[in-house]
């Protein structure tokens, strides 16, 4: 941490400033420059945060010099993490080699509409389903979700097609529930900064999938997960969802910055929601394909098998005809990148690795 | 709402959004236009929104042409309400006529430190005492709060200064504990969209002041305010705390013109955080007299007998030294807006009516 | 300046980083902490830039300290300055002890009509004009100002009413003419980064009025006026006019944190305009009063004897009816600041210290 | 409804159009570009409509009024365009089949170091060469380009390598300098709302490259290349580079969906900056491959033979290191995407057809 003084310090406030640091047992070194003076602080940066300093006398503003993060961080866990969704040996895993295809209804309507998804979503690749049971809207008036019939219905069919679940939980007193009926949590861009929520879902034994706050920055969304973390739960997915700007074309703007970004922060596995970032049917490909490229490690997107009857987000969810043409563009990109598809263990017979071999991987 | 037909939309595109209003008791009315063709839809639009119309073939977009609030909306509500907070006999009114000054620490760390802030709030003219037990924090290695205990003070401190007390609730499962020991309960920016949490709010029979979320936009917002309204509860005071945006001069851009801005949609009441708007001590007094001239109808101010060492914001907070300076400038620029102070009822003797006469007020 | 080395800096990088410091003169001091090593740099900044030290190995980023300006900087010219418009012996000031109105079409349309508006300033206390002749407008297709013959009605209108008149210029050909004309010169926000342009009005001879970027941090802003400044006029004004944010409820969103930070670091005078903030006539009255309550020196108002006709953003315009209540509320909030209107030199024959000591100012 | 006339219209072609237009009633505005005279009509565009304009002698088409823009339209326009950079019978194509790597300098500083970029650019598949002599630049205190000697070494090294090439004009006075030396000009993200600058590169009759505005929204963005068609040059290839919003780990956020939005609603090429988006050299390859995987037709990119003595944005420019994997990496999810790349007419006997072919492009 480096501590700035303003131009009006006194030498007196630059020495309490140091007083203040060696009390923790912490080492200051001051420099006196041209306009202003500096103190760089070595020891323990989260102790220093405490300390308070930026309210001292004389102090303009601190910089903060190292990541806040910890157990989510690169800087201390090279490798990337794979993170395994669904039942044993039938996992699904969500990494830096494989590409994890999931995809669903945005919210459980009926058994025989989540149904008619889950087979949309394998013709389109997917290993993974998605669907909400709880949706956390806008308006009080708008449909709220099936909440634990929709579990229900998630439940059964997952077990019919053999594709391990995600769903969104919204509530600390829902977890549970969450937990017994699916595979991964989902913790929603609403409730990013929900910390009793993250602290919920820290303990529930389960895989999480962590949607990035739509004005989150990279670093608080990934203190999030550090809060899971902290409770012990560190299989973690980030989820780039698309964040808010002054651009009123697109829902919202895909950060597909943040892709390599959190890539280089943090060790967890991020995937990306082409469906919620555009808003747009017609934009699920090219932001599919561009995600992939930037070096995602999955997606996840709507489908529904009649979205003008959907009873939410329906101008975004894709049809059966879109399926085939993304299909075979998603393929390409992927190949392009050298990652293969995220097949259950054992599932195919295939064994990932030798595709991946024939890719060219090192 | 009005319908945007695509200009590749076919005339059975067309039908179909005619029939499906028909079919549900609506009324459309078809424009064709040079390029486009445009459905004017009359009915009720919370219907027409669960129909998913831009879901639809050859639908383009639709546009909102009402507000989607009620309960809240001034539209139904024209004068504008006024929430009163406290016990019997000793409540403080939050409304268009007076101005309510609320103050107190970022957080409750000891009973001393909660006392001598109550005290400097005091001498601010405040007539409720703000102050957080559960701590929302970006960090998990960060101070959380004192939860029960942090309540008990406030309780006590509350009791010893005849103040109100308003104080964050995080967890739907803390509510009944925050009533308990509380006058109002404060949603914050972080909770705006925890509809959950809302909900639970709106059960909880005491008022509540819900803080903007920090990307949320004024529309938003209010629906928020709805939700906790459509619950039972329309005790609920808005609060300005600034948004996100590019600029990193400042912790938050205060957002001024959602004073009037609100006013003009909701009949709800809206104070104005200065502290953590701009993030800096110094910024406290031209932002408090700035939305005060915008139409505020209070402040809620962080103070701190001894920032420095404040567990939380301690570049925000007032110091004593800064109070006096305060209260004139708050003064001088109340009394042009033909504001009183807000006192609590039967408080000091004076009554509220006589100065606004005195100070000219229709 | 301080260097912060990346977590996978050698020695070496750091060393070569000391070295080219001290290749130019300047002094680096090498504090290794837990997890990073920091430079501090001792020396001209300037100089430091230019050795782009981020573009070296290892190197992570560099923090900047100190502020970048230099001859607006309020660091080194601690009292803040007026700025005086208008012919010798007419001159009216835009300072931090007076209040300057500004009002007149946001275009000219005609003689008449901007005799008219001119007519509604002075009733609304303006002891400036403004209105325009060159008009830069998102479509090719929209009105784009009356060009020359604009500016002499404005030179005449000035002339008739002895309101010094303030106009915008878009192109580094017209200054000349605008210099000819006009009083003041406005540098718009779509040219705020324009910086051909600044360094033009930088010779002017007359002041300048500096609108900031739409999306310009106040720190971009204040460096366009050292551009003006660095070719020798010190007469800049800046204007802050709302930035571009994610709410869309308003046309801009007022900064009025804005005001009180540019103040801090620069001596230059500013003012607000709350029509282009807002965008709606009836948000004109909270956002001016609000701007003189956060500090501002001036507003900068639109008025049209007719807005229904107005060839350029009628919406927001104050039409006769609006003129009497903003008077009398601006008037309010404006003595509440201390503050006596700006009347030009011997223009009422009353003396502005007068009023400004029977309002108690220091 | 605006006419277009042919480029070998006859000004009594022209003149029967507004004769046409007047004898209804109508009114007709000319304007004579350097390669295209177009008449905008005021009046019935249906009316229009039925003068069978588009069947006159030296009309090329019509273009109905609907989307604010109107030239560079994709509604009237279905077929995306190419534009051609560079001398006749070397030229290179910009547009939907092909893809267009373009790279070099920031900023040109010496002879040497321009050449060794431009090597650097071929080596990395560039069939176009990018450079800066007039450099846009936040403080005027730094390096501001070599301006003309800047442009003399750009041509130079232009004809030694073959590469046409694009530079940034800033002044509306530069443009016939700029025009002398360079094949395409670039108007940069602070002067896309300098009208005065639009209007005259659309004079210039050589290709412009338009890059968007920080915080323009894609429609302003294509507003503005409507400002260059309507003088008549509709040579215009826009350029996403990041737009700003409150992410601070980048430079910019880049815009990826703005490339199929923008394709959608306009009929230019677009192509997209990885280098001043991310702003890292390390966020140039993820960007570069998501930019093609989303559409993009093309890229430029920042190289330096020694970033670290760079005069200008040295840590997003690449080194010679990181050339060859760049370049695999690009050729992958190119051809993933079925594009080739855009070489010069002749320049290398191989025909692009034929490769297009091969990767089983429709």
């Amino acid at each position: 941490m480096v501590i700035v003084m303003a131009p009006t310090a006194t030498d007196a406030d630059t020495a309490a400033v140091v007083t203040r640091v060696q009390q923790i047992g912490g080492e200051a070194f001051v420099s006196h420059g041209e306009s202003r003076t500096i103190v760089g602080l070595i020891g323990d940066a989260e102790q220093f945060e405490d300390l308070n300093i930026p309210g001292m006398s004389g102090v303009d503003h601190s910089v903060r010099v190292s990541t806040p993060f910890k157990l989510v961080a690169r800087e201390h866990h090279p490798n990337r993490s794979t993170v395994w969704v669904g039942k044993p040996g039938r996992r699904v895993p969500i990494g830096p080699r494989t590409f994890t295809m999931i995809a669903g209804p945005c919210a459980v309507e009926t058994h025989q509409q989540t149904l008619e998804a889950a087979e949309m979503a394998q013709r389109l690749g997917a290993t993974m389903l998605r669907g909400g049971a709880y949706k956390p809207r806008t308006s009080p008036y708008a449909f709220q979700g099936l909440g634990r019939s929709g579990l229900e219905i998630l439940a059964d069919v997952s077990e019919r097609t053999g594709l391990p679940v995600v769903t969104e939980v919204v509530r600390p007193a829902d977890v549970e529930d969450v937990v017994e009926h699916a595979d991964m949590l989902q913790v929603g861009t609403r409730n990013m900064a929900n910390f009793s929520l993250l602290q919920e879902v820290g303990h529930a034994g389960k895989p999480v999938m962590l949607k990035r706050g739509m004005s989150a920055t990279i670093e608080e969304w990934i203190m999030a997960a550090e809060y899971i973390a902290q409770r012990g739960n560190l299989e973690v997915v980030l989820c780039e969802r698309g964040i808010r700007t002054f651009e009123t074309a697109t829902r919202n703007t895909l950060d597909v910055s943040a892709i390599p970004v959190a890539q280089g922060l943090s060790h967890l596995p991020i995937i990306v929601d082409p469906s919620h970032s555009g808003g747009h049917r017609q934009l699920v490909e090219p932001l599919s394909t561009a995600a992939i490229a930037a070096g995602a490690d999955g997606l996840i997107i709507d489908v529904h098998p009649d979205p003008a009857s959907a009873l939410c987000d329906g101008p975004q969810a894709l049809t059966s005809d879109d399926l085939d043409h993304l299909s075979v563009s998603v393929r390409r990109v992927r190949e392009a990148m050298l990652r293969v598809p995220a097949e259950a263990e054992g599932g195919t017979g295939s064994d990932p690795r030798a595709e991946q071999a024939s890719l060219g991987h090192a």
